[in-house]
């Protein structure tokens, strides 16, 4: 089979496999973090954040069937990296008054890679003239903006000042 | 030995050694990502980034130095996975025109990493009294935000367009 020269049509579609397979990872990883966490106001941003990654996976559903095409993840390199780190963070700072910080700081990193491919789903999705799509994507892109401003505001209260103390 | 419960002190100084390690990684992914760019603009835009990231490294070992340690990396298995995505974006895009789009995605990834690394290593700085740290981390911090808006106008301007022309 001789291959077509691949089209930013491609690159939205492999993108958004990425995602996909993303938010499913992102959806096993936050039961755990959430149980790691150990103030109570972490634990339940996780778990609020675990209810909202639910409905996301469920977008890209429909943002897939906006462009013909069946759900699918394809691995993403960089979230296995990211949750990875997370995971190495509960392992170290397991019973470390600076555990919180570091749970934050790796959900953060989660975050800012979303927001990151979000962004550039959108940008794409408008030029390609997926309408649809672009709404869609936007409504999540600014549910993921919230929660990085909410875990903001989680660490420049309470946390870092505990595990400083301690 | 013994093992003393890490402290926030700690996570610093591991988060320190993520990115310094991340930096260096990056530092030898841009001459690649430069030298797939189509366009002129792209390009210009990864080796001016190319040079920042220098001066970056340099302020990581000025931050090392602040908090008496010596500068140290630390696999980033967030950096890695992310920088494999870029490579396998530049090899299966290839002489696509939606390459640059790709290569931009790829970048702008990397930059929210370092962004969110970044905002907590300074919220952490200040929170543990390392003034001069904190105002070498957010001299990097502001410019990697600029290069992040730089790299959106691009992606806003001409290559997606010519992308989905092709």
């Amino acid at each position: 089979m001789a291959k077509e020269p691949k089209t930013l049509e491609d690159l939205f579609h492999d993108t958004l496999k990425d995602i996909y397979f993303a938010e499913k990872k992102i959806l096993a990883t936050l039961p755990k973090m959430a149980k790691a966490a150990q103030s109570d106001e972490l634990r339940a941003a996780f778990e609020k954040h675990e209810a909202e990654t639910k409905d996301q996976v469920r977008r890209l559903e429909q943002v897939f069937a906006a462009i013909d095409k069946k759900p699918q993840g394809k691995t993403c390199a960089a979230i296995v990296g990211i949750t990875k780190e997370g995971a190495e963070i509960m392992k170290e700072y397991k019973s470390s008054p600076a555990l919180d910080a570091g749970l934050l700081a790796a959900a953060q990193a989660v975050e800012h890679y979303e927001i990151s491919r979000y962004g550039t789903l959108i940008a794409w999705a408008e030029e390609l003239g997926f309408e649809d799509a672009a709404s869609l994507l936007e409504e999540t892109l600014e549910e993921e903006k919230a929660t990085d401003e909410a875990l903001t505001e989680i660490a420049k209260s309470a946390i870092n000042q505990q595990a400083e103390a301690a």
